[in-house]
């Protein structure tokens, strides 16, 4: 691709850089900003460096929050001895939006993935292993994405916290609510099979 | 969606302005950019504010330049009596891309376009038509999208400059190269056999 201004390129090569975003996309956000007014991309930039720069994770759990310590963790009326295992952000606001989970979370900041170079060192493993063993913590549940990466992860984590007498969960898998049936993988409807509820609990809440 | 930081929910909210690029995409980039060294976030807006800042559009055919002139304007072997109409500058790129065309080009800006609220007074066209009545130009070759609007567009500059004595052209419109027959539409099979040409002109690259 040639530009016909040096500013023009630069701006498409880093805007380039973001992932799922190419060199057509990234050229016609810019010059979607160019028919804006300059407040606009002032507004933009200033709020991603400002976020890149003043950003701070809950010492507690590690989720992305504006002090040393997250709303939820400090949120006295939750439940401090239900640890619910996620890998992201987004899934604490997944979970969250639920309104079904009165616990905390521990952010693990990724899975553990041989491929991508991440292993168990560069995740908040160490800090939740340790609030485990101070006895503090009834119930964990793991609520990684069902994939061999997540699953590692699970394994790797319960290896570790096996030996605590404490209750170890992860989230039901099964036919998606308003799924059809003849859609469903095997795996996913073999499990749902084995891991039945009660009736009466399926309509119930909590 | 409710975030736990402020900072994140700012830098969301602007970068959801963009063009398709929704909260969740927007959050998505965010947390990429979170990951990565804290400098890429500042390249990416230091080149976003430069080039808003200081773009320059090309005096005479309003293309984006870094100088009052663009290169191609500027540059002397081109044809200057042939002036070829785009939209914007994506079309300048595509065009040079095919390496066909040695004249220069007009930028309008963008397309009369009444339900987006764009007016012919919005569009680079007082400039095009000047340049026509100064009687340094031989011919205008329309190269519009294919649309309603396009084509209103080109019938607008046509009818201001339809006395002058200059060659008016269009784009060639047919069956796109390397494409089936029986997949074409109607109005593209029906211009394409209009419009035929000699057979030894079909080989030949100019």
């Amino acid at each position: 691709m040639e530009f016909s201004s040096k500013l023009i390129e630069k701006a498409v090569n880093e805007m380039s850089q973001l992932p799922g975003i190419g060199k057509r996309t990234a050229l016609r956000l810019v010059l979607h900003l160019l028919k804006q007014p300059k407040e606009q991309t002032g507004f933009l930039s200033q709020a991603l460096v400002a976020m890149r720069e003043d950003i701070k994770y809950c010492t507690s759990c590690h989720n992305i929050s504006d002090s040393m310590m997250c709303e939820i963790c400090a949120n006295k009326s939750r439940n401090h001895q239900i640890i619910c295992i996620v890998e992201d952000i987004r899934d604490v606001m997944a979970i969250e939006n639920t309104g079904q989970f009165r616990g905390i979370y521990h952010v693990l900041g990724g899975k553990i993935s041989p491929i991508d170079g991440v292993g168990p060192s560069q995740l908040n493993i160490t800090t939740l292993v340790e609030k485990v063993k101070s006895g503090s913590v009834n119930e964990i549940i793991f609520a990684l994405s069902s994939t061999m990466e997540g699953d590692t992860t699970n394994f790797y984590i319960y290896k570790q916290i096996a030996d605590c007498e404490i209750i170890i969960s992860t989230i039901a898998r099964g036919i998606s609510v308003g799924d059809e049936l003849e859609y469903a993988d095997e795996v996913t409807l073999g499990r749902s099979i084995l891991h039945r509820v009660p009736f009466e609990k399926s309509f119930k809440n909590n």
